[in-house]
């Protein structure tokens, strides 16, 4: 079967690299066009990234060959479209919030979809946020999204931030099953990978816990409500519940962010036993579709009273679980548990490809 | 003037050495005895703890030439109490509760006074639970105590946990300017120190968190109740507010415990602005008699929006101050805040220390 | 093809879980038998690991479900041989020297092939030390061992410190290519995981190195020696060279341990460019073999300046590659370079699964 | 007494607020002038480093108040000298090396001595690169180099790098007690504060090492020769030996770096006891004239096997002495040893102050 070819816009950051390495061998996608600022733009992509790659997982010898195109010049882009080797792109672009939403469009309007891991486009009203447990449904917005903005082929969808995916799809498992859920705080200890390269000063994390990131509380309390949302009227429109109250620090740990949650249900409650089992039995639209990158299980119980933990838990099925632990009565609320999901995997290049996977089998992308 | 002679007990433990630390050139206190277990026992003090001192801060020549008692034998210290070069004791013993509760008890019933570090005597009716700022006037339950058992000069007096230090001055400083604190959700990231020596493998902290500490949560929630509670009849009982929620988490971090604060008031709630003046203005008893240990202010603001961190805020005034910062409304209850204090002083020998001081204020130990 | 049935001695501690793990899938070798401590004897292999599995990769369900035998009982891997289900172990032992020594004979004595990751054996004079790449000639012993001891089908092989392992092969590779070296100073960083567990204390690793690590330098400047060493009689006679100075620290990695090494060459010396030809072009039997754990390259060039570096080069081709970095003359001795391997695959259980893997294929176990 | 007005450039760096915090409480100097980059410059200095201050202990009010001025315009300084605000500074500037040459000459040539912290000037033939303990002798080609230039009141002095600081002055004492040293290989593990503010990235610094540093190597080989060397003629005259080869690695500790040494003595061979005694003794011109910044024992020798640590021994005497131990023979060279100092305070602005106030004992500076 002849493989999809597919870009990477700021192919050669953090996330960038990661969507290089997770691309390699994929069955369905095929890097055959990198795109990075005009200071990278004109070298070998392995000339680009020469002591700057950042990962353990290298990338294969053939994209390392490939030029690394500016990704701020649509028009090179365009050319790779027509010559087969960019059916769409992967956004991992690090640049100003409007600049990135203006290149974006660009990008859409020249016929090519856009499946971004930036923030810039996760307020606009017809872009959906997918997780693809949690909303695939969001996708079918794009016909709409297509219609308004006059784009033919083009569409923007994008990914949520990485510091919710620990427990928006736990809670997610819960709603679906029937119990409402009204509030919820929740304290992140989240990875330093998350702040891309080079990110959080080894100064500042030897002996040490940061607490605070900026934007981060926001985002964590607000993007859940519009995965949990409606689309009515070819725009989505929020979920009411559940009230987020979030504290976001940063720790020492490379990959992995934490959540200790406690979280109060509406009128019914479940047993802790029925929690369990709700989440050990949570399947959703990418298992039944047996996409690639697709975990079996979207969601892990670990029994041992002292785990989910960042080192040992996070590479759980590809890194694309997520980890549930310590479940059990909160003294305030109802629920107590602590979620851990792989920050640059599920929480970014993972989760982005695993959303093309979903866009391609829905067919919005080919 | 001539110093008061003391003891420590459990003295080349991790809490032990941090006693023995602090206590160099104490304006009223001087280390005169020396207790451990059987092993250590017969050895100098520098024989005994040598190759196993944990501390940047050394041990005065003078302790080092101790010669090391064993805890397990109260008539060491009777002798030395005879002597005169052991008015009391601070216990720092580290064996099964069960035992320590007995022993503390012994050396009390010997006539010497304890303040201890350990948790046996927390839940004990008539033993206060001090922590100096919140409730020095618990102390006067001594004199019921000594009367309940018989004991003439001895008596129990306990400090908390660690892991409440760094939420329960700022929580008592508001409950005592009129704000009924209703509910608490805490979440906590713990210094290794605190666990004693060797405490968490070294391969369970590098580039992980432990989302557990045995023990840690009950007596986060429960604690501050005691503290809180009043005396009636000889006896201490809990108070009812505020109700809480713990979750504590392992942090590679080698002194400070964290804590991400929400909380709820009862009817009147105060602004930011006012939780802010309650706490820069807080003083207590400590202040007001200007104990050696106490420190100027025992609270601490921080307004940088990523402070306070352990390795910067942990030290301030002599390690003694709980620092809090991220001072700010929250999304579900009223107020969120950071706490922070040092666990192995304030949290620990420190807190011990300045109990000591305030008893003997008050004329319970001279 | 059916495969073979092994044993793993030691099997719950740290060792041990990295042989079961790297042994999953494995082409030609299927865990049948696990032995442990008598702590551990008679549970199931998950309830044995329970709490205690300290890697990100988790073990087979067939293996959980084995039952643990007692380590110290060889009569029950006699009967697992006898039914076919342990046709040789690999011993992972941590108990005393002369306890291991005498057990692992008693397997052997009871026909059972033991290798070894124990430093029991190293110095008993008809014990090979087997790095595949180096020596494996020193496995050829075995014949004259099983008659000097009267053993049928059993025999002892071990694997050498972890600490050597990051240049005694690139050592190797420029004598075999004609150079003689004669002296050769190193300073090791080595990883936490090679203590086992729990291993060095967290508060000692925390913004911490240890300049020591007890008899590491000693096996440093020792094992090479015998590894290089030639078998004369039926016993092994070191080699007079290189002479090796070895300091040893502890640093706060997880696993892989790095080297850096100023040697001097004997008179002919070649160039940096020679050393890099040497080392890109270096294969041995094991990749000749086309063994299933032979890493393709075994000696793997950086050439950026700032590695290799333990969490980006350890996993190199199945964490069984050396990588080298920094190839640059000595300002006093001929040539220095930083080598690195994972200490607990390359230096542990994945030095002994090949090890097997080369006995098998000379025809030693079968 | 009247406090020395002093100055310091580059004042919001890491090296300066280390020179600021030190500075506190100085029985000698007062810092009464701060300058630094023109985005600095207006502002008052608790302004300036509002957020970006990265120390435990704190500046006092008073420096706070003070309004930084531009380091780039000399005129600000000679203005605060003619007010008797800046009788010399302390450079701590951050940019490039001829800028900071052509600056610190023009302070010079203003009439304001500066000593140095950056390694602009070490190379520069007639400026001494002072340890006080070592070489204060260096400071008498102040003269020559003032005569030379027609500076009148101004001169240069600088510090040398940090990394050679843990065997410089262990070496100088062998060396003065008539032991000449031919070949030294020293291995160092740096602290991540040396490389200045953010400095490595933290996910270059959790779970890693690396086994590189730009241009620490050369320092490390090369400045000790000149310190060690002979002023001939008004110029420095580098010493022949002895000859050093240097692998400097960065670890992720916060302060304090540690050198793990093997070196060669001529034909004369000190015992380790004597090796001992000889670093147990040495004193020079700053513990003779009890030079407030000058530890008592500038070599202290620790005997536990595991240390010196840095994180334990960093401090030891206000963080102002090398910590040595591991002394034993090397089984190449004739002598192995680990020693240790603190990067930020010994090798960096604590040795600037003591060599401030070797130079006013010497009447350079008034």
């Amino acid at each position: 079967m002849n493989k999809i070819p597919v870009g990477v816009l700021g192919a050669t950051g953090m996330v960038g690299q990661n969507y290089i390495a997770l691309l390699n061998d994929h069955p369905w996608f095929e890097v055959r066009f990198v795109a990075a600022s005009p200071r990278s733009a004109g070298k070998k992509y392995k000339e680009a990234v020469d002591g700057r790659w950042q990962l353990a997982r290298a990338y294969t010898p053939s994209v390392g060959e490939l030029v690394v195109a500016d990704a701020n010049d649509v028009s090179q882009a365009r050319a790779a479209a027509k010559a087969g080797s960019c059916a769409f792109v992967f956004s991992a672009l690090e640049m100003g919030k409007d600049e990135i939403r203006a290149l974006e469009d660009s990008y859409a309007a020249a016929g090519i979809p856009v499946i971004s891991n930036a923030s810039a486009h996760r307020w606009t009203d017809d872009v959906p946020v997918l997780i693809s447990e949690v909303n695939p449904h969001h996708a079918d917005i794009i016909p709409a999204q297509r219609k308004k903005r006059g784009w033919d082929k083009g569409f923007i969808a994008v990914k949520p931030n990485c510091s919710i995916q620990s427990y928006t799809t736990p809670v997610y498992a819960l709603i679906r099953a029937g119990y409402e859920i009204k509030r919820l705080i929740v304290t992140t200890m989240q990875a330093v990978s998350g702040a891309g390269y080079p990110g959080p000063a080894s100064i500042d994390m030897i002996d040490n816990v940061v607490p605070y990131i900026g934007g981060e509380e926001e985002k964590s309390e607000q993007e859940p409500l519009k995965i949990l949302g409606a689309i009515e009227g070819g725009a989505f429109v929020n979920a009411a519940f559940p009230k987020i109250s979030a504290h976001c620090n940063r720790v020492p740990v490379i990959d992995g962010h934490t959540a200790c949650v406690s979280l109060e249900f509406g009128d019914r409650k479940p047993s802790i036993e029925e929690v369990k089992r709700i989440w050990a039995d949570f399947k959703s639209l990418p298992q039944e579709l047996n996409l690639p990158m697709a975990p079996k299980q979207p969601i892990i119980i670990r029994e041992e009273n002292n785990r989910p933990q960042p080192r040992k838990d996070r590479d759980a099925d590809k890194a694309m679980a997520v980890s549930v632990g310590r479940i059990r009565p909160c003294n305030i609320f109802d629920l107590r548990f602590v979620g851990l999901s792989h920050n640059t995997v599920r929480g970014a290049a993972g989760g982005g490809i695993l959303n093309a996977e979903l866009l391609k089998s829905k067919g919005y992308i080919s």
